[in-house]
């Protein structure tokens, strides 16, 4: 099967030469056509624009256009295969953004994989696009990149949808998890299994939106205070600085005794229904290692788990950031917002949270479809006014 | 009528948020479309041209993409306005490749202006690109700039359209305009004003096809050997070597002179019907400057002109771009060209100049209409035909 759908992407990816197309929103077929929209007319805006900058939301398409930038160094589970090679998955995101939120956006794939350099080509490019969305750049660079960007004052977003994407969606399924097994959030304990880009911004997320302790472990453990052998990067440092209040030390097994949630973004297989049994009362596990989660859903409620989530969408609870990206990304340039706040991304796990009524959460059903395309409008509705609030 | 074409424009501007939008060529409505377009699927494109990064031009949309940059230093009438101001001409030309190519074309506005800078963006982003048209940067920059990249073996063409673009069209005019008048391309002299991108390259590209002379005239005068008063910047000074063979100084008056050409790439008015009665008998005038010409068709008939030019609809023979690049480009694109060659841009001026047949040359009648959708794939076919024999 898998060879199967292998075979059958090539096969569609060849036969249009790639997902993405350009358009004009203005046919030419006429002097006046030709002469409105291009010389010597198109003078005009320019004129405008060159005397009053923001002006270039009114008659450029920047307002609605997001660049996909990535030096393909973290891809999906390719690993660092280079800007060039990335280029279906960052065209893939661009289409996305189009079919589910109505944003233009195009693919910039670098074939540098130095900060610096990445930083410079987005700081030049920006005038170009009302938002960038970085992609599949590794930890901890990742984190580097999206920091400098954003105190760069850009006048635009920057924002890391592996981090911030997959935390906002796993803190909407969380939000209605927790309902669910009739555990208010304040009170829950989760250990994240993977502490790259996803697994840190899980973390933050988590703890801002009141979450008791997160626990979160990587291939040497759990990350604590105190462990001088333990090669900490200042990311890993500055989580265990705010994580792990029992500073456990030790592997999954240990971190997740006692645990109310397990949210994996990491290996297939790493968690076994023996370790769920040594979890506290019914527990939420999110195993969203792709294709293969962490644990199956059968074995996971075999061994007492009460809502399962993965990042298939051949089980229930898909927890994809198709939910999220294009929705806060047409939320941030309705508002022209010129940053993604926390506030922002609380007000879309909110609105993604919310957008499954209350007497229709079940075990089953914490999360909408991920091909619902009215997520988006009603995420972006939420992000929009948030950013509004903002000023 | 100039302020009515301003307020139209600036209004089709606006009504439609800017001209240029993004397509997905592929729906995604199912869970099918996803898991092919997206994750899992995208995988195995990704991991074909990891393997074999040729395999980029058969899964993505790289062999189809035109990046626009710009850094506004040079753009139109309007001078160094920046690149965010430039962001409409920039659209512009991205619209121009699809309506007359179907080449998807995105614009690159940089707000640096700074060379080595805007070499390190697009080399940057030349895994993403399966060409590069530069456009509406200053000279002498623009020249260093394309040298340097063409030097830096991206893989693919790097082409300034101001420069090439328009002394292609202008070859192509000229090339038809001499058979009008029933002299040789390689008798003639010409005087070319203007000497940044467009004049520059206009002469060389003359003296390629066997113009016998080129006399560049900008605001210092003719350019010229051996006078060390005059400011000659490293363009100036090789043109300085390959054209003026009588060494003449002095300005536009005495540059046309016996002349059978004359090319402006300029300003307003500077030619009169006076200069054009000292040129030799049935003299060419492209008068190019935009929107108001060096002289008005009519003028320069009654000064005894026998074929006139412009750059604008409203005239016969418009000497317009849009003529050439689009087709240069799809006919580059398609020949999967690592560079577009001298060769390459002399078979593109003879396909123009061979739309035309040859019983219907007539003084108003030497290149066709700017409209002419038909003209980019005769000129791709041609454009792909030699580069191929260049293998």
């Amino acid at each position: 099967m898998s060879r199967s759908i292998n075979e059958l992407a090539a096969e569609l990816h060849e036969k249009h030469g790639g997902k993405l197309c350009v358009g004009s929103k203005i046919p030419i077929n006429s002097r006046e056509d030709l002469s409105l929209a291009y010389t010597p007319g198109v003078a005009e805006p320019c004129r405008r624009i060159h005397a009053n900058p923001a002006d270039a939301y009114r008659y450029t398409s920047k307002g609605n256009m997001v660049a996909v930038v990535s030096d393909g160094s973290a891809v999906l589970g390719l690993g660092n295969i280079g800007g060039l090679a990335s280029l279906p998955v960052m065209e893939g995101k661009a289409i996305l953004f189009k079919e589910f939120a109505g944003v233009d956006a195009v693919p910039l794939c670098l074939n540098t994989q130095d900060d610096d350099e990445i930083i410079a080509v987005v700081k030049a490019v920006s005038p170009t696009f009302g938002g960038i969305n970085l992609e599949d750049i590794a930890a901890p660079r990742c984190f580097t990149i999206e920091r400098r960007l954003r105190e760069a004052g850009l006048g635009i977003p920057v924002f890391h949808d592996d981090q911030h994407g997959t935390a906002i969606c796993v803190l909407a399924g969380l939000m209605n998890a927790s309902k669910v097994v009739g555990k208010p959030l304040s009170g829950l304990t989760a250990a994240v299994n993977g502490a790259g880009a996803a697994g840190s911004a899980i973390a933050r997320i988590l703890l801002r939106a009141g979450v008791k302790d997160i626990r979160l472990v990587d291939m040497n453990g759990t990350i604590n205070r105190g462990e001088p052998d333990t090669m900490l990067n200042w990311n890993h440092e500055e989580l265990a600085a705010i994580t792990n209040r029992d500073n456990i030390s030790g592997g999954l097994a240990a971190a997740v005794v006692d645990a109310d949630v397990f949210i994996g973004v990491s290996k297939p297989g790493l968690l076994t229904g023996g370790m769920i049994k040594t979890m506290a009362d019914r527990p939420v596990i999110f195993a969203m290692a792709n294709p293969t989660p962490e644990i199956f859903p059968d074995e996971a409620k075999s061994a007492g788990a009460a809502v399962v989530g993965t990042g298939r969408s051949d089980f229930p609870n898909q927890i994809n950031n198709v939910l999220v990206f294009p929705g806060i990304f047409k939320g941030a340039l309705r508002a022209r917002a010129a940053d993604i706040t926390d506030e922002m991304k609380m007000a879309a796990a909110a609105a993604l949270a919310g957008y499954i009524p209350e007497d229709e959460l079940t075990p089953e059903n914490i999360l909408p479809d991920a091909l619902d395309k009215n997520v988006a409008s009603v995420i972006a509705d939420a992000v929009e006014r948030a950013a509004g609030e903002q000023g």
